[in-house]
């Protein structure tokens, strides 16, 4: 019963395949091989636009990277309160940034409001010499509340950033599962909503240890190239990574994993609730919020669940005093009968 | 005939099949499993000491965060001047250390002479304000032209850079070659010769993508598991680093594909010297350093075979007009059929 | 009428002819000089206390050095999310740092409550490798919002830090202003509360350009001297800095300037309060917040003043409709005519 | 006998009473002041071209601040191996830079020789992703040997860098030197040569701390307000900086100073060399520099004389074993009796 993060899950045996099939004689290191090419090609095909693609091997780094190439040092990049860039990084954008300021927004939901980001723009004092400028809107999608932006929720926060000269990045460490639940492609859900800049994940999704920079302004990525090498982010035997996110997105193998993570968040969120213990957020993606009494934590527990408490600003919802908030991560390993278990268990007296 | 770089190789079986068997059911991630923990006391046994081990997935990262961690950003680091810290990767140290400067110290066939390291550091204006402080030695092992430091020279390093308040730190993306050529222990190597922070390489000899930084007064690395995280270089899924480090060192396969590696680079010295074309430095670990005549080089490219033009002052020796100074890397995957066939193909006309 | 900034004034007579009598012969630069032994022994006089002191020529760079000095990169600096350090330094302090995060906690009146500051220490995730470390509390004396930490609130803010491992700057750009309305020493009011580093400001409180770093605890000082002069803060004709600082406490001229300006923002204060503009925080310093309405706005910048407006969430009080809250700063040059003109402005119809 | 820097020079009485005039009144601060305006003209006069200029303190921040500005993180700067920014600055263009590497070229008597730069430019690796990216030539001018640089040979290397992409720095923080040396006007020697930005000195040349960014093409310099204020080195009463640089150009001050720091300088080396003591590089600016033997430095101790010694590799001419290479530095404040007493002390018996 492993809910505390889809990291915590394995390879999919389709990459680990993948791994294995490219581990055939030699191949250039650095990127300069077939495996690398086709990737770029993929993603070009997959997002229906031209791109320059850079892999990592982290989300940190895909974050950091990407963020840190879209402000100057005196550059502020407004995001959620609580997203992973803020929050859960040790402050990897600052430092690849040079000291850039993240200015965290309210949101319920783990969602900034297009009114947020407009009053936070306009209502306080920004730019030189003495205010850091803002240069960047950083969106997750899924958000680390397990919801989901919709495509005009991303177009008026996005309009809305480009208007005032920001950028728009996509924290994507969970696009799969965001893609999974709404009715868009990923070209809909990224550049045509006005993304500029998006981290691709895939290891929360099934990879071993993957990551992609898209630029879908490919001149944007000028330079690039450099900074993931002084960030120690090129991986010497590339066909590696390639061949990771090559076999994730082929087939649609990416969405068909997060389809079956979502179904089972979903199925657990349901099972709790009729359990008495609903949701604090809805459940759209791979993650489940929900406050559990203590003696069903002890219970679990007991039984060899794994999950992590959460701790949050971002509902306004009270959590009962003999109660923990807890954050329960689906991945695409996980079982029905982990689901069924879970719930049981929480019930059991 | 790939003699481009050892880093073309594939990943050896062994440490394959390691990734494969850590694939089944969940493990915490960030390195909270057991994986990381054997190979933790695994790194302890090889070194026969005490050690603070953490893991990352390119040898720039390791080198950059432990010389940063060393060093104040008012620190300089005294190196080889054709060193892969100083020439290869971008700044990575100058960016992780805050903007610290890096002095490239002249030597025969990559080496460091202590009497050099002497005069570097009594010769010339160190200290504050105007000036930066020597912070830390940095010794690669094997160097960049193929060579090694005996444990009575890495001593000598040492003790000069100890007198004078640095570190020493050691870059072993390709000490399993080293150590294969010397009558010497991982301990008589590093620690006991002086060493007290190591990047000990594994991609390079067979792995994935896996390094680990290893202090050998675990005191020094407090604060290392911050500055990895904030650099993007702490692998989600950690297992699967952990798990190849762990099949490299299991065994003495390590040291087993390294002495494959220079028993292939030795064979093709002498293969070239025997046609003539005697290396510019002595063949110690998997890489030959030879002046090709024009003619030879284009054959070799007509075959396919794979190799890069290398440029030094590190030799006195001069390059004919006609000819190309190319550097030849074997590994654990090159055949003898290559070596002849390369031989072979240098003296056809 | 200039009440936009204790910067918009002069530089007091007595400090600018220490200056010209210091312009007397050779001295050496960088701070080898009389004027600078001389300091740093009067500042150790007006402290009571060992101290190693670091002159610089802006209050944003002694900030910045100082709190870059006291925390690694991967730590946190708690401050009001409205002092200087957080909001109008355009990021010197990230930048100083390496990429450090500031961290602002609500306060009404631009004051840190210690349960603030204790709820923000206990109820956050914090500590890695996921999560920066606080390693600084940063207390602006007096505040932006013009008000004064008294000795007892300093030493339990200082209390709850030091119990978890964090040190405590003090951004003393209007230490003067503070001290000429608290009933306590220089040393009471700092190291004696549990301040270890002091930015001790002199510029706007009558000085050309000059600041000081004072550190309590010297060893703490170590490395100070580097990282100033590679942040381009060492001043070559250090003597003339010196000869600022030393005139500035000679004699207790910085409490008589303090005092006057404090006195100049008493009685505007009063005056505006009697006109039915009460200011909207207690006028402890220098500084006077008050809501001006429109007509009056109009009124004092046809007549020529100088104020800037205000933009605060440090106050539960409402701006009326038709009003601007404004910054008014007084100064050592202020006069009780500008005051009175002022005032009387407001009133006219 | 001061020769030990022109920054222990006091100020010059000009610069002094143009502080002092300025002393009137308020004015705002940062920079929205009336001298800072005539500056900005007054400098675009001076140079006879459309300027952006930036004011800070120290030229250590001029040089870092403007090499940082022209140089992306993984950016090489080439200068000579013994310029004041690779030696002297303790890693502040590094540390503003984001870590960018310098490369200092071999040069006779501090200059840098267009076959030296070619040398540099084609017969190295360069260039992403491994290989940092030449982006910047610094020049010194006058060098920190004492030469100076005619009109022809900074276009001769501001053509081969611009011809590759390089930008043109020139660090003047001895401009004024070098100009009265020269039959060049200042835009002749500046960016008529192809210098894109300079750091002005003036405050080797007699005032108290002020220097000067100048860029030639003001869109160059978008974005260097925010970089000086994250940087600490805007001051906040900015017309005290304004007003020196004002007065130091005002009709021809700051080259009739230089022109009196040259002949005593002239006179210094013509004294030395009539003694038997010829200065090793030729005496184009301000500075001598000569091997003197030990007991004439004893005797010049003796009498107070105040001078540093020197390490170069600048030359091919031996130091005499007994002998001491000193640096004789003259400034607008030297004396005929001070250059008479020296060289008549270095030959009293």
């Amino acid at each position: 019963m492993n809910f505390a993060s889809d990291n915590a899950a394995p390879v999919a045996p389709e990459i680990l395949k993948a791994i294995a099939d490219a581990n055939e004689g030699a191949a250039l290191a650095y990127g300069n091989d077939l495996w690398t090419r086709r990737v770029e090609q993929k993603l070009a095909a997959l997002f229906e636009h031209e791109v320059a693609v850079f892999l990592v091997p982290t989300g940190t780094a895909a974050n950091a990277l990407a963020i840190a190439h879209l402000a100057p040092p005196w550059g502020a990049v407004l995001c959620h309160a609580e997203s992973h860039v803020i929050t859960d990084e040790c402050g990897a954008p600052e430092f690849f940034g040079g000291g850039i300021k993240l200015v965290g927004l309210a949101g319920e939901a783990g969602k900034i409001a297009p009114a947020t980001l407009e009053a936070a723009l306009t209502g306080r004092q920004w730019g030189g010499p003495h205010h850091v400028t803002p240069a960047v809107l950083s969106l997750s999608q899924a958000t680390e509340a397990g919801t989901v932006y919709r495509v005009d929720e991303i177009r008026s926060l996005a309009e809305l950033a480009h208007a005032r000269g920001l950028a728009v990045h996509m924290d994507g460490a969970r696009l799969a599962n965001a893609l999974a639940q709404m009715n868009a492609s990923p070209a809909q859900a990224t550049w045509q909503a006005g993304v500029d800049v998006l981290s691709f994940g895939a290891s929360k999704g099934g990879a071993l240890a993957a990551e992609a920079i898209v630029f879908f302004d490919p001149s944007r990525g000028a330079g690039m190239s450099d900074r993931r090498k002084r960030g120690g982010h090129l991986v010497s035997k590339h066909r590696f990574i390639a061949a990771q996110i090559e076999a994730y997105v082929a087939g649609g193998l990416w969405l068909r994993l997060a389809r079956h993570a979502n179904a089972m968040a979903e199925r657990l969120g349901q099972g709790l609730a009729a359990a008495g213990l609903a949701p604090i957020w809805p459940v759209e993606a791979n993650e489940v919020f929900v406050a559990l009494p203590g003696a069903a934590v002890e219970r679990l527990k007991a039984k060899g669940a794994s999950f992590y408490p959460w701790v949050t600003e971002s509902t306004a919802k009270p959590i009962p005093r003999d109660a923990t908030l807890v954050r329960l991560v689906a991945s695409f390993a996980t079982t029905p009968e982990d689901v069924e278990l879970f719930v049981a268990t929480t019930r059991a007296r």
